[in-house]
């Protein structure tokens, strides 16, 4: 019998699933994407994901604000929703109430929740209030309509890799709010506090004709995630290290510290952008509608033959492998 | 600032639910009722909830199985379902995993999850894994669909009142294996630990003609959720001593070791059962129906004007108020 820390999330997801015998008859994805997806009227398909964020595993109470955990708790949710090209409807919250939660408290993470709830027209329609003395906890379920859905499975040779936003800025930010090098760095640490759910963006590519092959969201490092696509497509990728989007304060941050942006940028986790694929006569089109919207997106690789490969081109003309790694084990 | 104990988990719903703003204009039912309701096409709704259950709350490791605990985790979301007049389709599972819980722990969890999805065709369609080094929990959402919605909001003055099943079974259950006394009372013990989420019986219901004015599932305790109905409706109601269902097995282990039943029957909670109400005409009906199932259902008292009042007519002719208890305040 294996541990759970040996199988890790997703061999441990994989082992537990396989076990479930039920599939609806309707049922057009199930367990293994970012969402599940089943039709509910001509052309509209529902998507409905559920995120939990554990104190002490997922935040710590003494780095973060109530309002920024509140907002986060969701947007998360919701960045699963985008991933599959939905826009969210409605969500269900669960909240662990543990000893020093104060009502005080909670007043202020539902600010944070009302925010986002506002903001993206999200309306939270009901949930479950327990006591948990031990550790606090918060479950997001979100539901939300797609009229196209945008799975892992569709990447082929070929397609052009893309991602929205910068990367690395949220794991930049861990490590600041973490060394407690809190002061000037707000931009940073807000990317890991206070991450933006890419719904605009995702709603720019479902309105448009662009014939989006694949699409995830990057919340366990653009390489894993990338892996994830590889796998359901049963393709490789290569991407190019000057290629990938780094922010202003990130490459400020990184060479004023001699800290290495790379593994931040490869591995580091919770950027919550959207990483996608299309054909190569897709991409003036895509450019052109990101660039009316004024939303931020980078071609960064390709889709390659070789199955489950990832390559990345060096700035010095090298390649490297990539190893596919844990993303985050928190087990 | 009040304290979350002060206001237990109903005025803490309900404080933190007023801060949320937003409400989607589809909206027929948000936080307040068993589930929430939405449209999803010309006359069908969608009922969502979720759960979650806490070790050393809701159940301890040392009393219970992991295979009857995976079937009462998803059980007692079915059952709001089925509280609303659905029938359960979907459900996403979260488990925060512990250290002490193991594969073999959750591959028997996941047994129970699986007999439950087989048995009510409940596709488990996603959910989140992670890491909860000081507390085990599950967190259970559930979509159902309905044709006709049953709310708590609808009785009215002269209904009947309804319940199926036995009352009580559960907490004379829990009682016994918190003694120990496991032996000889696998009936009330399996009451408690692996309750079955009335479904069969909300479809007979529902597809039925009977005008069902008000529903709930009875988890707090009969006069808890009867207020609910009470408080949501705007009447009151009153109830017969001598005509509220109990299991042969709980009158002779009441009898037999002098417990005083009536306790249990109105506020020991976690029944699952249904507590509905509809006019008299439709008694007939029902009854028929029932009969025809071979469900039980039994008529315990009526609908009465005065508003949140809840009276019980004794054996020996007197009435008592029933006051409001606080259902089971885990705070």
């Amino acid at each position: 019998m294996s541990k759970i820390k040996e199988l890790g999330e997703f061999g441990l997801i994989h082992h537990l699933s396989s076990r479930l015998k039920f599939r609806a008859s309707d049922s057009v994805l199930g367990i293994g994407d970012d969402c599940a997806v089943y039709p509910v009227k001509s052309g509209v398909y529902e998507v409905i994901s559920t995120d939990a964020m554990v104190e002490g595993i997922h935040f710590k109470l003494s780095t973060t604000t109530p309002e920024a955990l509140g907002r986060k708790a969701l947007s998360v949710s919701l960045s699963d929703i985008a991933a599959m090209g939905g826009t969210p409807k409605r969500a269900l919250v669960t909240l662990g109430i543990s000893k020093k939660i104060s009502v005080s408290f909670l007043d202020r993470m539902y600010a944070g929740f009302n925010e986002i709830s506002n903001q993206f027209k999200v309306e939270i329609v009901g949930g479950d209030t327990v006591s948990s003395p031990k550790c606090f906890f918060i479950n997001v379920s979100v539901i939300g309509e797609a009229k196209r859905v945008f799975t892992r499975r569709g990447a082929r040779p070929g397609d052009h890799i893309f991602v929205t936003g910068t990367l690395g800025d949220s794991s930049l930010g861990l490590k600041l709010l973490n060394k407690k090098k809190k002061g000037d760095h707000k931009f940073l640490i807000e990317r890991h506090l206070d991450p933006t759910p890419r719904v605009h963006e995702t709603g720019i590519l479902a309105r448009s004709r662009i014939n989006i092959t694949s699409m995830i969201d990057i919340s366990d490092g653009l390489v894993q995630d990338l892996y994830h696509i590889c796998k359901a497509s049963k393709i490789g990728a290569r991407i190019y290290e000057d290629r990938l989007p780094q922010s202003l304060e990130f490459s400020r941050i990184c060479s004023g510290n001699s800290i290495s942006p790379l593994p931040l940028i490869l591995n580091g986790g919770e950027d919550y952008e959207l990483l996608f694929t299309l054909p190569a006569d897709g991409v003036k089109n895509l450019n052109r509608q990101f660039l009316k919207a004024k939303a931020i997106v980078t071609q960064i690789g390709e889709i390659v033959l070789k199955p489950r490969k990832i390559s990345l081109e060096m700035r010095d003309g090298t390649t490297k492998t990539l190893p596919q790694s844990e993303g985050f084990n928190h087990f």
